[in-house]
């Protein structure tokens, strides 16, 4: 037998192999899921899509789940981590822009007054997004997130934020890509700031992370071409946006997302619209004790229309208290 | 041993696998290409890239391989494609457009005048795409095309265009596969006129493919959501465009960028300029009997510039009169 021939055998066991996993093993593979409905909703609709002989078996390379990042992989209080990332950079940044001290939002921000900075609202956190996320190239940029997520640390927990990811649903994207399922994040989050730790942390590479953008430019300098990042919006993926993102980077709709704020409303509209079966989950965050608990009255991460449209649509909703037996996972 | 063991047994296996796939069998996967320089450049990158123990190795997750369409997987003359596309629809749509007849380009268009519709230049063109390409649900413009492929035929060689792809391109897609890389289009053309046909006929799923697109929008309608697709350009994803359009949809830069024209000197520029070993490879088309023959002064496809930067930075050419055997697959 020649090395290609067994090269396509090997595919052939490997492929059978996804596609009889024992559903059983569903309870081995999600260790941190407490037994109840969200997590025999997840092991019914693998089962149904990925058992062969099932009558609503979808081909593999159909078996598209998208996830949200901010409240659905990690956490997102008391800000999104993006924004603290913005803060750390305003601070870092403030000696070589003296303007500063006598121009809001950065004046309250420098002197450590994070509320009286975002009552500017919209146009302040645009503000303090630009200043510190463009003007440099796409290669500094990666290497300023790299190093701020390998050493900054929440400023509640003490941990990093990679530390604050959720573990159950670690193991949920475990799951789903052993049967067979390629995993997305779509997030209202910076594209450029996920990419660089997603790999490491979730499984999932920088071509399968959709998220907002700014616009990039290409330079052809002394030393070689550069993209260069501008301070004009791009795309926000975030509400409707979710959906034009999935079709722009994806190309076909997903059967299952997962989410967990009114953000997320229209990705899980879009995605359980299509021809059963579909697959909608969200994450509430039911834990004050062990994380955070809120929702419908929440500046961050408000859930409120998409938990009503969850209980008509039949969509999952994960009681963070109740269905986690653990929320981060354990520190080494 | 248990089904999950195997299944990480089998994973091994076929990773080991591919990694030690004997180089010997490239002669094999490439039997379209004449031996030569071009064929001979191929199979050294990719016996320096993912031979284990290679002293130039390269992790499989990092072989991107990017591919130009138009010119480079399928033919594009007498014009591009999507433009044979584009002219069919004005036809189709022309009874419910009385309008068109006194107004071009389209006046020209109906009376079978291409030349003098054209003539307009990109503004002409323009016109052309937004009245066929926009207006319509992306679900329903994904049928549109997909009925097209189906049944149109080129007006010179009476073939359907997804027989005029080049055979020797098809196996390069699969030699690059086989050995690890994970292939990309990067289009000027339409990504959602790629995208319903590319992974039949190429391999690449829809996700795997960048080009230029127009804007959509997330609608509520009574029988669920849609995307919109509008009159509004989105992206150009040409020249200095597809660095920036590999940046936003891959996030890494690839190793090795496939193209055959001035509009892809950007890609190939972006992708040899990282740390070696790159690869770059243009597709020079010398066959005036068999196909087309023209560079330096086309109108589509113009190969000029990026010809004499081949010469200077070492990237292959190809010699397509000299170095395919055949041009087009068998038909059946």
């Amino acid at each position: 037998m020649s090395k290609r021939m067994l090269t396509t055998v090997f595919a052939a066991l490997i492929t059978a192999a996804f596609l009889h996993l024992p559903l059983a093993d569903a309870g081995e593979a999600l260790p941190s899921w407490r037994e109840g409905k969200a997590k025999q909703s997840i092991i019914d609709f693998v089962s149904q899509v990925a058992r062969k002989g099932s009558p609503d078996f979808v081909a593999p390379e159909e078996r598209v789940a998208v996830f949200d990042n901010d409240g659905t992989l990690w956490s997102e209080r008391p800000i999104y981590f993006q924004l603290l990332f913005a803060l750390d950079r305003v601070k870092a940044l403030a000696p070589k822009h003296p303007e500063w001290k006598g121009k809001e939002p950065f004046a309250s921000l420098l002197k450590g007054d994070v509320a009286a900075a975002l009552a500017g609202g919209e146009k302040a956190i645009l503000e303090i997004v630009m200043s510190t996320h463009a003007g440099m190239t796409t290669t500094a940029f990666e290497k300023i997130v790299k190093d701020w997520i390998a050493t900054a640390r929440h400023p509640k927990t003490g941990k990093r934020y990679t530390e604050m990811v959720f573990q159950p649903m670690l193991e949920l994207l475990v799951f789903l890509r052993a049967n067979g399922f390629k995993t997305f994040i779509v997030s209202g989050g910076g594209i450029e700031f996920m990419r660089p730790w997603a790999e490491a942390v979730y499984g999932i590479p920088p071509e399968q992370v959709v998220g907002s953008s700014i616009k990039t430019k290409f330079e052809m300098r002394a030393d070689g071409p550069v993209l260069v990042r501008l301070p004009e919006v791009n795309f926000i993926d975030d509400k409707e946006g979710k959906p034009v993102g999935i079709n722009a980077h994806i190309g076909r709709r997903p059967i299952a997302a997962f989410g967990n704020s009114d953000g997320d409303l229209q990705m899980l509209q879009w995605t359980t619209a299509g021809k059963a079966p579909r697959f909608g989950l969200l994450v509430h965050h039911t834990d004050a004790e062990r994380e955070w608990a809120y929702d419908r009255k929440s500046h961050v991460g408000k859930l409120d229309k998409a938990l009503d449209e969850a209980a008509v649509k039949g969509w999952t909703v994960v009681d963070m208290k109740q269905d986690w037996k653990v929320i981060y996972p354990p520190v080494n």
